[in-house]
């Protein structure tokens, strides 16, 4: 792709991103610069995909603390904390966003024998960090899942955890554009993912023009595609995982895995380790975020597909049971049922990398 | 309905109904004279579901007959039969266009005595016979369906087996509208149907103007909505029935129907016997109709909603299998497993009923 999902422009204060909500049609690029923006490019899916959630409030509060105009540490400790918890209120299911936003705290919390200069400054280079981090690990997930398919391989996959959820490569994607480079061409279908389309808009877009084999299809397709024989794997995204190996996934993941189960095909989440919530228990204490009728209703809040009035449920996500899950693919490995087990070794496996 | 689904005006030798592409923004009614426009209507889904489609047909093709102008029986069977194998060309999966048809070419075949003149009588005769039967099956079938069912329940229904289906009541929707007559109170899911939102269009806009609570949800969303509990039945329509039981429905019924069987929620089929084709052994050998790619690419062949050149899988219909369904609901009773028996005895069932 010709820009990055997500940007920071040190000098001229911005949060530089693509707007998702135009592509495929438009390639907008949009610079962000009030809390206010930066709250509603993430409620509005402008920015979209857990890890670039992550990485677009790391460099947002980076850019709102800078503006702090003070230099005592009390006062910018309780602003930078009002800013913080405003961004962490636009999206409620993604851990990722919580995530970086308490790591972007904490550096402030550790530092506050410093002055409030110096603490902008390693702001700026822990958000830097954040980024760095999400692209070496999705590389990783890449490799790792390239383990678990065979050259000529169908690869099924649902709404978009590609290089437009993250900083690069993608997480479900990883392996298909590490493949790519190795000649592995494999045969991808994406399903559209109702109500925002990011298969159609996003994965199809990305996939196609990186020249990889990519199918589009109806999230209703998925399983005839399945039972044709087209399917060797399923690799989806997922914003957060809970202790029991539950994750939670864009609304439709747990459709496509309950088919995959049916016809004998595995499942394999991608998930950096900053997805994993070990303080919830089971995908039951999951939050899920439920979106406005007219995401349902109406094609970009135009044209009514359905009558006035009538009744809408729109969940954004679902929980897929650990039960249909064959792997849930880490920067540390692939964690595998029981999956409690699997995530304190892949845990460990993390903090030894980090004290090396 | 304030409209009839299709119509017959005789006295302006028009086929008369509702262009359900326009729906639920507006109610056109259009009048269709030549053989291209009623293929047309047909093919590009103005009217759509395999009663209306039988129905339609059947006043079609006794209109074009009436158009033909020759006293000679062998100038006018040749011609009623090139005219109804362009009318049986329209639309390849659902079995009630070529079972309509067929009935009407017998009418033309059994009566080679009489004049031309009587055979158009005797042919607007059998197409009325059809409408007026069509309504008497669905209702029946409703009558049967109800006993599935009890006060209160969640109905998941999937694209459009309602009035605008067929010529009243609809097959799916028959228990409902019969239910909600009698105070049953059911609480429905409509699940909006990709790519042409049958169900978003026309399900939940016939079930709303008629005052039955209906909640509509994207496909992806059918298997949580039953993993919330809450759904107790799921009723579908039917386009072909093979000898074994397995069915071709809408696409996307089959992945209802793994969800269902997975949460455990009942899968019902409401198939006139007029859908059951004894001739096909197995889904496996019922031919699947490929659509354009436009239909998922683009809103109504005008917004893009995926890059231009994506390649795309459209499949009409799917196949669900046999062992996924809880029972196939026809106006001589509910058909179980095994079903080539529970078939015949149903078929054995109809023929007493017609000798009464």
């Amino acid at each position: 792709m010709e820009y990055e999902t997500v940007e920071l422009d040190d000098k001229d204060d911005a949060l530089v991103i693509i707007d998702q909500t135009k592509l495929p049609g438009k390639t907008e690029i949009i610079r962000l610069k009030t809390a206010q923006e930066m709250w509603d490019a993430i409620y509005l899916l402008k920015v979209r995909g857990a890890p670039a959630i992550g990485v677009a409030a790391a460099f947002g509060i980076y850019l709102l603390a800078k503006q702090i105009d003070t230099a005592d540490y009390s006062t910018f400790l309780a602003e930078f904390r009002k800013q913080k918890e405003y961004l962490d209120s636009s999206r409620p299911t993604a851990v990722n966003l919580s995530w970086a936003l308490k790591r972007m705290e904490k550096i402030v919390t550790d530092n506050r024998d410093k002055s409030v200069e110096e603490i902008k400054r390693l702001l700026k280079a822990e958000a830097d960090a954040i980024k760095a981090e999400d692209i070496r690990v999705c590389k990783t997930i890449g490799e790792f899942g390239l383990t678990l398919v065979k050259p000529g391989d169908g690869i099924l996959t649902h709404c978009n955890a590609g290089q437009l959820a993250t900083s690069k490569y993608g997480t479900a994607t990883a392996p298909i554009y590490l493949g790519e480079e190795r000649g592995y061409h494999f045969r991808v279908f994406a399903d559209e993912t109702r109500p925002l389309l990011q298969g159609a808009r996003l994965t199809s877009y990305e996939l196609h023009s990186s020249g990889v084999d990519v199918t589009l299809i109806c999230d209703n397709m998925a399983a005839t595609v399945m039972k044709n024989g087209w399917v060797d794997a399923v690799f989806v995204g997922c914003d957060r995982v809970a202790r029991n190996g539950d994750t939670a996934n864009k609304i439709g993941t747990s459709s496509v895995a309950i088919a995959a189960n049916y016809y004998n095909v595995p499942v394999y989440i991608c998930a950096p380790t900053s997805t994993i919530d070990m303080n919830t228990a089971t995908g039951a204490d999951i939050h899920i975020e439920e979106r406005p009728a007219e995401e349902v209703t109406q094609m970009w809040y135009r044209e009514r597909m359905a009558p006035e009035g009538v009744k809408v449920y729109n969940p954004a996500f679902d929980v897929t049971d650990h039960s249909l899950i064959a792997g849930i693919v880490t920067e540390y490995g692939i964690a595998r049922e029981p999956y409690e087990e699997s995530f304190r070794e892949i845990f460990a496996r993390k903090e030894n990398a980090e004290y090396d």
